[in-house]
């Protein structure tokens, strides 16, 4: 007869220190279009290749003029100047200026090379076709931003593991570059073990269940910027799961494997797991709820997280270990969860020696405040979680929490 | 002579309000894979065409047994069962059980006909292969669940206009959705005009800028559930200019024009997005710094925005509008963005009846506290952007803030 399983369960902060101290990510380069690199995260320091701007250009609309040619001007005492004609947008000035010359010239316009400094229309005055009356004195490098100015070349633009934002983007186009190394994603493979279990898309036959967690773990791994890769379903027997786990493990660089129900399926997630190589199994149980059978696990130095296989339990206790695993590898800090404050609507006990994760329902008070109501479900479906907004966190040894608490919820 | 522009400017809210009181999104419908579908908003209801669990299963490891046979057992009385052997998962029961029966059964197993109870092992004992010993009565109905209990058949699963989270897919894919109905992505065009744009990976004449606000505006779309359009870039003739505006609003649903620096380019804009249909531009100026420039129209019941050149101001003023209309485009109310409190390391003077988005760099003090330092660029090229953490709206009509000041800075 199978005998209820006892062991020493771990905090899952102290199991996601067990595979920083037994991983070291090996990160892989790719080269894509700057154009489609939003979100991803940059390999290394970038640099310009180019200076910024690349020629002397106007800040203004106005007219471009050696600044000597203004000094004492002012409202009563205008300079007058020639008029030159009009600066196009886009090409270098036909001709130069002498002294005495105005040219038309649009905001970000090329400078001539004798001109210095640009006065703004709103002090000017159109005396006829050829002439020009200037009411202000223009300095030199007035309303003029100088080749480089912005940006020496070789500067630094952006900093190695930034995520690149629309602005990032449109400033490394800016200096020419188009094609930009980032860290590949991590491939995160899932495979769930059951013979109960049936992709989704078959019709049930009495006994069976479709497979749900390939997909809810695909879509979390997904939303934290890898690359999720299904392995499929193995039979609950030892020579094909330890051969689809096999295959899957090295093809990715994260493994799930999520177990059946059954007892010989968790019990042969162990022997599959420690079977992947060195270490192995650094843990086995978490100190949450839901967490309790986690397997903890690094095989030549890849990490493995053995799941449950209830689909609410396999998903919670995922979002409490993948994007710590998926940030690593990608060389970044974990984004901290959107939270928001809520009151209990009724009081929750706690469990000593245990961290728990209840779902929880937002609602709006007659009063205009939020409510975080608890949702309960017998069978631990994963309906559950399609009725509930967030999750509350009730930490390892507290009292619970009295209902009209203020508590933060965790927004999925 | 050009004459500087005169304009009475409305403040980012009203200029929204205009689109809403002249555009009614006409959204349209597409079935994709559930598996394919995070993040994307469902276009209806969504109904369980089964019910959940599709049978009466075992929600513990034990025996399944009729309760009756287990009434009065206890620790020093315990009842006799015959075991009848192991039930396989993913299978219908061999055999039902008679009278004096139990069948060893695991989480989520199918329960025989005459079965109404799960002993839970702990609560068992072996007395010899065929033999075990029942310690405690169950009550029938425990540990065990009904058919369609969690899900009936046809009821509520999702709500249409909801966004999918993992959990989500998940659950339609437990009750054999695998396609799901979503509403399409908005495309988004955007098109620049300016004699002296090149695209991005051509090499720079003197004269010649690239052109990024095709990408940042993109990316800006992309990030808000958007499909972005580049249009490419029109020349600074009135011909060309229209002939792609036009060409570009026939296969998007909201347009970008991004106007370049010269005075004819902005003149241009105007007529071309007036030609575009009725009712045409309904406000020119925008009470934001950046954003004076800006052009808010419907043209044939689709949004047209008219943005500044400058990448800087493109994006910012983007921000304050797109995100508004791709939500009410997919039915859904714009998200608001995250912040972060810090304290402001200067005084910002405001502008009476106008609104100012500073960027902002966040660093953190020797005490912890994060300080909002002001990014301050003489040409407000993108660079600014790329050195700043988010944004502080500075509101319309207000005193500025006093150096030391807790602000909420708009993380980008």
């Amino acid at each position: 007869m199978p005998s209820p399983e006892f062991f020493q369960v771990l905090p899952a902060a102290d199991a996601l220190a067990l595979y920083d101290q037994h991983w070291q990510p090996q990160t892989a380069l790719e080269t894509i279009a700057t154009a489609a690199a939003l979100d991803r995260i940059l390999a290394a320091d970038v640099r310009s290749p180019e200076e910024v701007p690349a020629f002397r250009k106007s800040t203004v609309d106005g007219y471009a003029v050696r600044g000597s040619d203004t000094f004492g001007a002012s409202q009563s005492l205008p300079a007058f100047l020639r008029l030159r004609g009009e600066l196009r947008m886009g090409a270098a000035p036909r001709d130069d200026i002498d002294a005495g010359d105005a040219l038309l010239i649009h905001t970000g316009g090329m400078l001539p090379a004798s001109a210095d400094a640009v006065v703004m229309l709103e002090y000017t005055q159109t005396i006829n076709e050829g002439e020009i009356e200037i009411l202000r004195a223009a300095a030199p490098g007035e309303n003029v931003i100088q080749a480089g100015e912005d940006v020496a070349a070789g500067a630094l633009v952006l900093q190695g593991r930034h995520r690149l934002r629309p602005q990032d983007i449109g400033g490394m186009l800016a200096v020419g570059i188009s094609e930009v190394e980032v860290i590949s994603r991590p491939r995160v493979g899932i495979l769930s073990c059951g013979d109960e279990l049936t992709p989704p898309e078959a019709s049930l036959t009495p006994g069976m269940v479709r497979d749900i967690n390939a997909y809810t773990l695909s879509a979390l791994a997904e939303k934290h910027g890898a690359e999720p890769m299904r392995l499929g379903i193995a039979a609950d027997a030892i020579a094909d799961y330890r051969q689809r786990a096999e295959a899957g493990f090295a093809v990715c660089d994260i493994l799930l494997l999520s177990a059946g129900s059954s007892v010989s399926a968790r019990d042969y997630t162990r022997d599959v797991i420690n079977g992947l190589g060195e270490p192995g199994i650094l843990q086995h149980g978490l100190a949450t709820k839901p967490g309790k059978p986690t397997i903890i696990a690094v095989c030549e130095n890849q990490p493995v997280i053995g799941l449950p296989g209830n689909p609410v339990s396999a998903l919670l206790v995922a979002r409490q270990l993948l994007p710590h695993l998926i940030a690593r590898f990608l060389g970044r800090k974990p984004e901290l969860p959107a939270t928001s404050k809520a009151r209990l609507s009724q009081r929750i006990a706690s469990v000593t020696g245990r961290e728990d994760w209840l779902p929880i329902k937002l609602t709006r008070a007659a009063d205009g405040e939020t409510l975080a109501e608890p949702v309960f479900g017998k069978s631990n479906l994963i309906f559950t979680l399609i009725d509930a907004h967030g999750l509350l966190r009730i930490p390892l040894n507290t009292g619970g929490y009295d209902a009209g608490s203020l508590v933060d919820i965790e927004r999925f």
